[in-house]
């Protein structure tokens, strides 16, 4: 046997994701599993559902997740709305823009996308207009777009899709428990979120929503296999059945509400983790948990400022989450990255596609997103890009960032 | 806060699946987490490719699992593969067959099936006879059907495949590390397993292979995200492109090989559970382990028919990992099974659609399949038959498990 005992080493992970897990959910992980119709685990189902009902400030009846990374709820909602040839607009503003755009397409969506400059958001203002012109069927949009570290703003955008009767499909994967997102007030139809980012939860489950608008259309999409079908359920089968079966929201319904009809099994530690990590985003409250990101963000902005270095991206649209600097010209940004992993134990991220070595991302998700890492990722980035030749303001950030946080007037939420 | 700490019962599983989970599995799923292109990480991404060729008997390049369960592997698998248009034939002896006929479906194959009564398998020359008449590209064939109890032999069907040049795709998700299975020797060109059956790991992960047959096909299906692809990749793209982004394996390939290309965010805490679990199987040695399937199963029959109950399905085509047993008549099969989860804490199966409330399936599947679990079962599945009224040899299940356990020839392959 050449396979040793797991021995992972302990990271600083200071990335957007995936991110620390707070022990208490790796625990819950290690609990003993139950059976998938065992009434104490179905029970933990529903518990989930309500967590998520208060997470995602929704009545919505539908609040699940699916089983698999993130782009696994987003392709499970995309299969399950589009039909092939509706009409899907897409406006990008990142790479993950372009995932959605890429996933409506694999469905056989007629996609149309309108660009903005990686670094900024569209004005709502731009995106009505485009709707007015191109007459979708649906309009899906990044939330919170890790790539570039910039928010969009939803509310007016929701609100213009209710009225003229499109679907409004959100992926907040990034936004979810880090920053706030309101999905009935905004107006979002179906929402999608992701447990390795400011939920803190591993990687490998998609929590989503979506209301009875959704719920219509994928109940006329109906298909229920063989094999444990009815009779009845046989014969009405619809010719626009959704072509995957495993993001057959419409299937997981079934699953998930009170007929429990088999489909997959569920994920059972995965699901203990994400309930502890639910109930531990309860615990602190969302609000105080939102206050919580931006006060250590605002901690970390400081010391990199501080240090003399750019900041990426609109500072009006900055996410609370992520932060994106600029690599100075010259360097090797993959090479500052490697350093601070070997030497100190700590991950920052680079982007992709065309911001690829331009910037370098720190993300402040979650329970990474506290005092001591802030403080451990800029002593050793500043280190770091010392040693990689970068003039540097020596010895200021962290100055700043203690500035920031012995101020007398401020309370770090969380031990407000 | 209504949600209190986490209190699962512990549960004696004998279900066919998700069963019980060893302590040293769920140990490793509370190691702390660390990114995904952390060289930790990626060198437990290839040491869990190792390990599943030496599991799936196969040189494939690809051993690697789907970030979902194990109908995610099925679904990628098929997907990837069946190009819209493509014949599959699907030979179906129970309800996993009809799971897929129906994904096949999903992604517009021309689908021909052959049945066979529930509780038997198919002579392979059937299969073979089918395939002259039909000239399918693809067949796709459940090896251990959960729902029957029942193990369909595969050399045969797998060498005619590959003289007539059809691809060979076996869902073994309910063998893989209880039964023999081999991929190279049985011409099996894709093949899909599951963790939370014979493996003994939760729910939550496919592991699947391929050979350079499947690979060529998914390499002439290439397609690359916008936003991460290069400008060549983005002009060569296939119009025959996969239909769906999680489940293209051509993406999933470049992200579990060197290039390791953004895909998903790889599933922390279950690839640790994983990797923990294969380690566990390797330790047992695969030939050990499968006699051990078949050892418990002695003794879970040997009690059963001392009882006078009768097995259902075909006697020499049992699956050594799955018992199932006629209900007698009159008899609230489901009540049966609440009696002995709630009193006992004993958890059983029903089966689906045609055999529901007909049988009740024990499964006797990885950390579950264990003497002390076989006796608990027996004694307790005695008591509560009496309760319902079933007149069974009362007393003689467990004295025939004893005496098969304590005859001096056999050996526990545990612990010998």
């Amino acid at each position: 046997m050449n396979y040793k005992d797991l021995n992972t080493p302990i990271r600083t992970i200071m990335t957007p994701g995936p991110v620390e897990v707070d022990p208490r959910v790796l625990r819950a992980m290690a609990t003993p599993v139950v059976g998938q119709f065992d009434p104490a685990f179905t029970q933990i189902m529903n518990e989930v559902m309500d967590m998520l009902r208060i997470l995602f400030k929704t009545k919505n009846k539908w609040c699940f997740p699916v089983d698999g990374t993130s782009r696994s709820g987003i392709e499970a909602m995309l299969a399950s709305v589009i039909r092939p040839g509706d009409r899907v607009l897409v406006p990008v503003y990142g790479r993950f823009g372009h995932l959605l755009m890429e996933i409506c397409e694999r469905y056989g969506a007629e996609v149309e996308t309108i660009y903005t400059e990686w670094g900024t958001v569209f004005d709502p203002a731009e995106i009505v207009q485009k709707m007015s012109e191109m007459k979708p069927d649906i309009v899906a949009l990044v939330h919170a777009e890790t790539s570039t570290g910039c928010m969009q703003p939803l509310e007016e955008i929701g609100r213009a899709c209710r009225s003229q009767d499109v679907l409004f499909i959100v992926d907040a994967v990034a936004s979810v428990g880090g920053a706030d997102v309101r999905v009935d007030e905004w107006c979002i139809d179906g929402l999608i979120a992701g447990t390795q980012k400011c939920l803190s939860v591993p990687s490998g489950m998609a929590p989503l929503t979506y209301n009875d608008r959704i719920e219509e259309r994928i109940d006329s999409r109906k298909k229920v296999e063989r094999g444990i079908a009815t009779e009845a359920e046989l014969q009405s089968q619809n010719p626009l059945f959704i072509r995957s079966n495993y993001f057959d929201l419409g299937m997981l319904q079934e699953y998930w509400g009170p007929r429990r009809l088999n489909h997959h099994t569920e994920a059972t530690s995965m699901l203990y983790a994400l309930r502890e990590g639910l109930r531990l985003v309860l615990e602190e409250g969302l609000e105080n948990r939102f206050a919580r990101h931006v006060f250590h963000e605002k901690a970390l902005v400081s010391g990199i400022k501080a240090m003399g270095l750019d900041l990426f991206g609109d500072p009006d649209r900055k996410l609370p989450t992520v932060t994106c600097i600029h690599v100075p010209g010259g360097i090797d940004a993959d090479s500052v990255r490697g350093m601070l992993l070997r030497e100190f134990g700590i991950e920052i991220a680079s982007s992709f596609g065309p911001l690829h070595g331009k910037i370098w991302r720190i993300g402040t998700m979650g329970f990474s997103c506290r005092r001591e890492n802030i403080l451990a990722v800029l002593g050793a980035f500043e280190a770091v890009l010392i040693r990689h030749g970068v003039h540097v303001n020596r010895g200021e950030a962290l100055q700043a960032a203690l500035d920031y946080y012995t101020q007398p007037v401020l309370k770090d939420p969380v031990e407000a």
